[in-house]
């Protein structure tokens, strides 16, 4: 059964101070519903992802608390997988409908980060990883750094090719008004930033954000919406949270399998895609996530962010909305972004930024280094 | 469509100063599974209900961490609703079945709390509150004492009513050997016991407990498991975060609307409950409980206690392992331990505490204050 996009929404990600965990899902929320064209009543269930709020804002149990937002007295349940929540709490409203007790839902992704100190920041994102990464002074940028470490050595691949990611989502952010870092850098800006973790530096990353997106989702029966766009696979996989306890650093294999089914399920290939939303956190996971998802061979995406071929204009952009490196990472909010961005290209409605012909476009999201990983592709 | 409980399983709960958050998750999985008489790799899709991993051992992203402890590939996905998480999770793995994408799920519903200073403890707990309540400066037995002393107002119960779930459940736990505080007390006891929120004492307030507990869920295409026990309704509710938004103190909205949509599922209605598992975090809970069910009148439920029929032996025993008071309340783990129960009383299975002739079980679980609520039926 194909999923209907009725609605979504975006807020603008940033440094939002003046705007609370409440605020963003109010303004997300009540913006997807408005988008929708729908009466907030016809909701019948909610899904909201959030990693990180119960240590950065004190709150957990968001479930009661979009509950009492919104008005609403329907289940509203709250999904945790790291970066990946966000991705996660859309697969859950797909089986949801799927499964014929609900004919419309509305999921929330949101994240508040930035009002607290770096160091507090720090220990929130890395209860993402496992227990020993932790206890061996690891943080994200150091796991991924190993990762991008290996893939030199294995792929030939130079320093520089790192960089181009990062150079390619920021130009697409520009043109992005609800991005974090709406700016265009060149290959000399991210190749003089700080050295974070050997070889990743610091424009290699992708900022701490506060943000919300919200979809609405229902099956035929439902009315409404601006046009057809529709979800024609969800797919998840798992795999071990510890890097210790992986057969590859340079391939994440949840990645591989969430895509073969999704794949399959909408009966296309990556040869089909009009553009891609793919888990950036630091540029190699952009590089991994190329060959991951299929659409070059093993060690040979570093060629392809080289060749310029992923960018706006070329045959499958990916990360016209600025990925999390530069559109942002509100952590529970971007795998929610990531099809809110499809949704509107799918529907022709992001101005500059515009993929012309946008038919099909994939979402990738991913949790830690890959311990979840989420696929969903979209249709008109 | 029914679906099956295949296999369920509790560890011991306690301080389980020996055993990590790990450790409780595989003895709970694996022990459900070996129960089921399954394969592991029947295993199709996994929810994990946890509360405060997060800020108490520094864990989010449990998904991969189950699926690396457990050696799995598949769909994990972690559940958060406050106290209510269990409940929820069970929710959705029913949903998850009947969506059709599964035909086995396994839920796990863990928490490891007791290795932390009790400050820690208490903080981590009040995420579970609105923000003006944690500024307020409540904690839960405070929130709770609210609606006792409202109720005692309201309906001329008497402070020792409030004794009276406490002196039964503990009386029940004395006969599970896998509860946390396995010891009868008198009413005197509890009389005598600290204040802690006016009108609440020590001896009214569940403990800050460790454990886990799991259950395989089923359709009918998976042919294994002891006996026929069902799970014929499944339903959750929402409501405000903060108590100052309702129109009530002695009553539960979401609990009677889960509880409403449940008997209607099941197509039966609170005289057809040979036994109830209800969330009596605080003994006001329990009593408050009985009404939003269905069991009695509102402002009666207290007079049932001091009556004694709701112990073993009598017409519908509620909280027969010992509840939330006694048993043991290792929150992510609670809403699960209370379906393990009475699946596990309707095959016949739990010796002295065996409820004579058990058919149908009822489980309630709420987050918070109630504001998410979860009611699940079983049938034998």
């Amino acid at each position: 059964m194909k999923i209907v996009v009725l609605g979504s929404y975006q807020t603008k990600f940033g440094e939002l101070w003046d705007k609370s965990l409440k605020d963003l899902i109010v303004e997300a929320g009540l913006g997807a519903i408005k988008d929708a064209g729908i009466k907030k009543k016809q909701i019948e269930v909610v899904f909201v992802a959030n990693k990180l709020a119960g240590q950065l804002v004190e709150q957990n149990h968001l479930s009661a608390l979009v509950a009492e937002q919104l008005d609403l007295s329907v289940p509203v349940i709250r999904i945790e997988a790291a970066c990946a929540s966000g991705g996660v709490a859309v697969a859950q409203a797909c089986t949801s409908i799927y499964s014929g007790l609900y004919d419309c839902a509305l999921v929330i992704g949101v994240e508040k980060m930035t009002d607290l100190a770096v160091d507090q920041i720090a220990a929130g994102l890395m209860t993402a990883a496992s227990e020993p990464e932790r206890q061996s002074g690891f943080s994200f940028v150091g796991l991924y750094a190993l990762m991008a470490k290996k893939y030199l050595a294995q792929y030939g691949a130079e320093e520089k090719d790192l960089a181009w990611p990062a150079v390619k989502n920021h130009g697409h952010a520009s043109l992005n008004p609800k991005a974090h870092l709406g700016f265009a850098i060149s290959l000399e800006q991210v190749e003089k930033s700080s050295l974070i973790a050997d070889p990743l530096r610091l424009m290699e990353c992708s900022p701490v954000s506060d943000g919300a997106a919200a979809l609405v989702l229902a099956n035929k029966k439902i009315k409404a919406g601006k046009s057809s766009v529709y979800i024609t696979a969800s797919s998840m996989a798992s795999m071990s949270l510890s890097l210790e306890n992986r057969t590859s650093l340079t391939s994440i294999k949840s990645t591989q399998q969430a895509a073969l089914q999704a794949y399959k399920q909408a009966g296309l290939g990556p040869q089909d895609l009009s553009l891609l939303e793919v888990h950036d956190c630091f540029s190699i996971a952009e590089i991994l996530a190329l060959e991951d998802l299929g659409i070059c061979p093993q060690g040979e995406g570093f060629i392809l962010e080289r060749n310029g071929q992923l960018k706006l204009g070329g045959k499958s952009p990916v990360n016209v909305s600025g990925g999390l490196k530069a559109c942002g990472h509100p952590v529970g909010a971007t795998g929610v972004k990531q099809l809110v961005e499809v949704c509107q290209q799918l529907r022709r409605e992001v101005g500059q930024r515009q993929v012309k012909g946008a038919k099909v476009g994939l979402t990738h999201n991913i949790g830690g280094t890959g311990g979840t990983a989420v696929v969903h592709i979209l249709q008109r």
